[in-house]
């Protein structure tokens, strides 16, 4: 199960061919943290549907404070789950963000009460460690798997789930919310919908959607729609399989335009073997069999509907905000914007002008750069040189 | 049959959203080319092949000097072909370099003799404006299309069959090779190929294939192969269908990948008329609408098997050249370098590490950049105000 909980965690993972996972290497000691489940009853969604069940994975770490103010909520990415931080059995993998996140370290657990969520629609259903409500959940209404039924949700459906089990656990405001790349969404909706309840905001590969990214995501997810076992969403049960071909082949998409061409550079000219492609068309090279390999693991750990509604959830960002200029202007106060410059999925330019927009409104801005070969990832796995920035921002 | 002329230079028609043809509203006066066909006979591949019965199109401008010294050699993109400048028939569309070829024009027909020809395996096959040999061809031996039993054929082979049509037309060296994108690679084959037959190289949005390249690529045909109507390159003939949904979403990453974030503003928050897509799994954004629309279109004007073969063509380049700083060393001498720095496809730090090694190859080496809101399109129908930079290089 521990090993599901790493593919999980996704494209950071060392089933991908990264090697160990970086945080695994930082060797802080243990620090066990138990997966919890909160399951408020129903939920209505911003576009009026009703989830009659719902039920979401969290983990958290540290002690409230008795003003409840102490609390930091970390949000994690598209492909991720709430594994962030610490252990969930003695030998198992560290969280993804397990380098800046625990004792001592700059988002400090005996400091601070940290939150981590399971967000709607996570993809990662097929994974014990994972517990979400989507389109993979059964309807009680149907008593079958809800499918394409289910509600279309948003980036701010996340953040009201969250803020309802933030609320029954006392939490009475945030000293931050931070996430990566679709966390860093999380992280910018949060301050926009809450503002007085959350004191610092640090996006982290991340800025808003626009229509370039949201042409993106819908390429991302074609694949899926191709699949002939896709069947309109309606593969689940006895005697259907899943759209595993198409799921993969948006994998592979996201895998590669998640890294850099520096990462790339050690398959260049290598060939699986008996592989010939000058002269066989069906032939690989090798950064085609990485990304078959690697894509066809990913997706047997994850649901192809449940990637679909992830990618709208994504996609709706730009539209729920008919300003961001506006929505930024009544944002939380303090912030520390962390891009990637070789991000090939939130381009560096974009970062910037979101920087622009903030810096406009008014807000106390600040900005780190990750760096690395891998692009985008950077912001998941290279994240322990900006530790002490992040520190100084808390303190502030 | 001219509008498909226009579709078949492609993603820079207009039939694609950008508008007018930027070439069409130069006014420079009519140009009327004619196409030709090259059918030298057998042509053997660089993997060892037999191609029975090579036929390729061309145009040509210009009157070649009686030293055959004052050709040029334009190279065509991954969705083009051979119509680069003139018309085709005195109401149809201007070629895609039209800016910059013409009588007067930097590359000037009235002191050169210009010549551009329609690629191996050319995705255009449809499109009675383009004559190319690859898939969708007939092998004589079964009198029935290769399918994917067609050789596979390198950006050397593109090379190698242009060089039998100039030895046929009497050049007897190149002023100047020069081409955008594939177009590009093209350029560097040949200044690689026949550094004494080449005085001057002009790649424009390109630099080698490494990796990273041949794994986007990869990515960009997958859709093809996902499609069930694909059935392995087997869908010519009566009673069958070819993979247009495949091939439109094939199109589709290829349509946003050489475009820009600047580009895809004018979508912002822009929705179909009907579509709720806040409320409905199914329903579609403004950009999704706009990349359907546009990939449907192209799908029905090109060759699913083509497009295999041309991405594989591509993705050569990088293992045809075991050093590509070896390779270099022995090219052609003068070059004019031309990247566009929003370039998503061709990375402009690849752009500029393939300069660097030009120049530690002892190359003279200048650069010129065309910007824009397009991205990676920029360098098919930004060039104007590259022209005299180009004039100037031509004149040293």
């Amino acid at each position: 199960m521990e090993r599901r909980v790493l593919l999980a965690a996704g494209l950071a993972g060392a089933m991908q061919g990264l090697g160990p996972n970086p945080a695994m290497a930082q060797g802080a000691g243990p620090a066990l943290v138990e997966k919890k489940v909160f399951a408020p009853g129903a939920y209505r969604t911003r576009g009026g549907a009703t989830i009659p069940n719902l039920r979401l994975g969290y983990q958290a770490a540290g002690r409230l404070n008795a003003t409840g103010d102490n609390a930091i909520l970390i949000c994690h990415f598209f492909s991720g789950n709430s594994h962030a931080f610490g252990q969930l059995a003695a030998n198992g993998p560290m969280g993804w963000w397990d380098a800046i996140i625990g004792p001592g370290k700059p988002i400090d657990t005996d400091r601070y009460f940290v939150v981590a969520v399971d967000t709607l629609v996570n993809v990662n259903v097929p994974d014990a460690g994972t517990v979400t409500t989507g389109p993979a959940s059964l309807n009680p209404d149907t008593g079958r798997p809800w499918g394409m039924g289910f509600p279309v949700v948003s980036m701010r459906d996340f953040v009201e789930t969250q803020k309802l089990l933030l609320d029954s656990l006392g939490v009475k405001r945030l000293a931050l919310v931070a996430g990566p790349s679709n966390g860093g969404l999380q992280a910018i909706e949060w301050a926009a919908a809450y503002p007085d309840f959350v004191a610092r905001v640090m996006p982290v590969i991340a800025a808003d959607i626009d229509a370039w990214m949201q042409g993106w995501l819908d390429i991302w997810e074609a694949p899926i729609r191709l699949d002939p076992n896709w069947r309109d969403g309606d593969y689940y049960g006895a005697g259907r399989e899943p759209p595993l071909r198409g799921l993969a082949e948006a994998w592979k998409i996201v895998t590669l335009h998640a890294r850099d061409r520096l990462w790339a550079k050690q398959y260049d000219r290598t060939l699986p073997e008996g592989q010939d492609p000058a002269r066989r068309i069906g032939d690989r090279f090798g950064i085609e069999r990485w990304l078959d390999d690697a894509a066809a693991v990913r997706a047997k750990t994850s649901d192809a509907n449940s990637f679909l509604y992830m990618v709208r959830a994504n996609q709706l960002f730009l539209n729920e905000h008919p300003s961001l200029e506006a929505a930024m202007a009544q944002a939380a106060p303090r912030w520390l914007v962390v891009p990637s410059p070789t991000d090939r999925v939130f381009l560096i330019e974009g970062v910037r002008a979101f920087i622009e927009v903030l810096r406009k409104a008014g807000k106390q801005v600040e900005t780190a750069e990750v760096t690395g070969s891998l692009g985008h990832l950077n912001g998941v796995v290279a994240m322990a040189p900006v530790g002490e920035r992040i520190r100084e921002f808390l303190a502030k």
